[in-house]
């Protein structure tokens, strides 16, 4: 057991450190990805006695500042990555599906698979499957140019919304929703280097997550359903257990489990839902631990980070049930005055009964820097008491 | 910001390496010392945006496993280490003090300080300043040879406690109980290169710990009681509250808030000490997270580990209320077949409700190599539950 270690630069200028360690451990698990979610996976395994390997893209990451066993990567080096690795899992969808398909022949074990990251990577091939399925997605269809738009405008009308087909990068936009045809032509303009697809804009009455995680052997798990309000098109406080009645919250913990069999998830899948005035349906899906889980740290007996790292690495699956009648989270998100709510840590930690998390980010504008997370018997009281602790985090007082 | 990194053998033979990276923290907290406790520590930090350095022994420590931040050091760096931080803590008693009042006293911010720390390095020490200041304490006295000793068993009588003065080294055995003259003959003649000292034996109805949490100012709070069950000094079963009953409980919580002030004490104190059949008496002080407290991650708002990392930085406590009517902490010990937890942990992690701690050691017989808590409305359930995941761990059916 001797710590091995090579140094050098990356062909970006980049600067590259890898300090690999023979560590004691049973599992050697991999995680692609090195933002707070891989940070939250990191710190989960390594309650269990386990440290996973982080396959991270700056050594001042998220996850990489907290975890010694970050390599520091060329993209291209993933394969051999793996080779270190008995299981490899996601942060994040911006992979190379080629590449994953590949390593997937070649032996590797990646959990999830390609079956299950291809349905979050791509779109366009996810509404597909979905709609073959039988499973409820809004009209949609590919847009290659001006004339399939202008085609799907004139069948489902304007406002319709325009995506990439890809994940958007951290902080990147990848939604718009268009009133007209001058405003679709300017996205197309401005975006179309892009793969696209058009999809017929929902009368949304809920935003909701459906957080399923699920064993390579088929047993899962669903956490209470959390109900996300959205602003600009970004999460800004996340309510569990969502508001939506027993009729539909069974139908939509059903749907999430049907979708995890049929695609062979392994880990967290979380299902993103629109309530709209015709029934529930999928938004998006994400084949990994989900923001609008952050609740279950402390709000359920097993966090979805901790029962992600347990379901890739095939281990028992721990109980998710909700430990509070109402828990609520706010995402702290970077603003324009460039705000570092570490400096006003003090002030928050003064509420009590706020879980502060920060992620040790750089503030930028919209940059989720962190979360706040209040348990409670009431749920205006859980969001009062979260909103207050997000507002000093902002030096600001409450609103 | 670039990583600085450094390599080179330690003078003993050992490996040295030191990667510092300049993160933007805040707060630079330097933790000496590298098992649980430290690792544990580490993972509260980190959950409050701050990466903390470590001043760890060896690479595969249960803590430097886990921190990228870990300073692989030779003794005698302890003072340079100390420049890159702003607030030193400490992960155990094993100093050498005349190197921290130095240190102290050339500006270096030690929390706790020297003042506290003495008390829980030297226990000799420490049982002086109790008894000065009007605490109960056993008898005691210093033994510099047989005729101490046979003074002092002429006084007090057989059987009578031996215990080395200084904390003993993890693992190490620091208390006997002599039951006769021959008995303590042989103890001298064994450890007499220790600095001893004797203690009248006490008729112990209950092991407790009290564990306070001070910030500078002074402002401090209690955690619920626990109840140690120790086997062969070493502490097997923590069960929180205690069955004390409302006086003696608000005796011993009062006991340990006027200690925490009078040693000046900042981060977590906790006071170990004996229900006797005359009353409470104190045991031993230790000036940092305590094993007896590792209940507190998933049975109180804030776990010791947060509210030492809170108070060591001078921001304000968390609650400390208890979350479950019964929490119980079993030690998963290594045994002397040598099985590693880590390898049964799939037996259990089936047994739902019980949050499994491991800590990436290398399993030696009578190790602490992880924990298991919990949490119930019922103190018998709770214990049943833990012991059955102990047993688990160690490839055992339940007794």
């Amino acid at each position: 057991m001797q710590p091995t270690q090579i140094n050098g630069h990356r062909a970006d200028g980049g600067y590259c450190l890898i300090v690999a360690q023979d560590l004691p451990s049973l599992y050697r698990l991999g995680i692609v990805g090195s933002s707070q979610i891989a940070r939250m996976m990191h710190q989960s395994a390594v309650k269990l006695g386990i440290t996973p390997r982080l396959f991270a893209e700056r050594y001042d990451d998220s996850a990489a500042q907290a975890a010694p066993e970050a390599v520091f990567h060329h993209p291209d080096s993933l394969a051999s990555f793996a080779e270190d690795c008995e299981v490899l899992t996601f942060e994040h969808e911006r992979l190379d599906m080629g590449l994953l398909q590949a390593m997937e022949e070649n032996g590797a074990l990646l959990r999830p698979g390609t079956k299950t990251l291809r349905a979050a990577f791509d779109k366009l091939h996810q509404r597909l499957i979905l709609r073959n399925r039988g499973f409820n997605v809004p009209a949609f269809a590919q847009v290659r140019g001006p004339d399939d738009l202008l085609d799907f405008a004139s069948a489902y009308g304007f406002p319709l919304v325009l995506k990439s087909v890809r994940a958007a990068p951290p902080g990147g936009r990848g939604v718009w929703i268009v009133e007209g045809r001058s405003q679709a032509m300017r996205v197309l303009a401005e975006h179309g280097e892009q793969e696209l697809m058009a999809e017929e804009h929902q009368q949304i009455i809920k935003e909701i997550v459906v957080i399923v995680v699920r064993r390579p052997g088929g047993n899962s798990r669903c956490y209470p359903i959390a109900e996300v309000s959205s602003q600009d098109g970004i999460a800004r406080e996340i309510r569990a257990p969502a508001d939506l009645g027993n009729r539909l919250a069974a139908e939509a913990r059903d749907l999430a489990k049907r979708l995890a069999d049929d695609l062979d998830a392994v880990g967290v899948l979380a299902v993103e839902m629109f309530l709209t005035t015709e029934g529930l349906v999928i938004n998006e899906l994400a084949a990994r631990p989900h923001n609008a889980g952050h609740f279950t740290i402390e709000g359920t007996p097993t966090s979805q980070f901790e029962n992600h790292v347990r379901a890739v690495l095939d281990l028992p699956l721990g109980p998710t049930w909700s430990l509070a009648p109402a828990a609520v989270t706010v995402n702290v998100l970077g603003t324009i005055d460039g705000v570092d709510p570490a400096q006003h840590l003090p002030d928050a930690l003064i509420i009590e009964g706020a879980h502060i998390h920060l992620y040790g980010k750089i503030p930028r504008a919209g940059r989720k820097l962190g979360h706040v997370t209040v348990l409670s018997d009431d749920m205006d009281q859980a969001r009062e008491l979260a909103r207050r602790a997000d507002a000093a985090l902002h030096g600001r007082r409450p609103l």
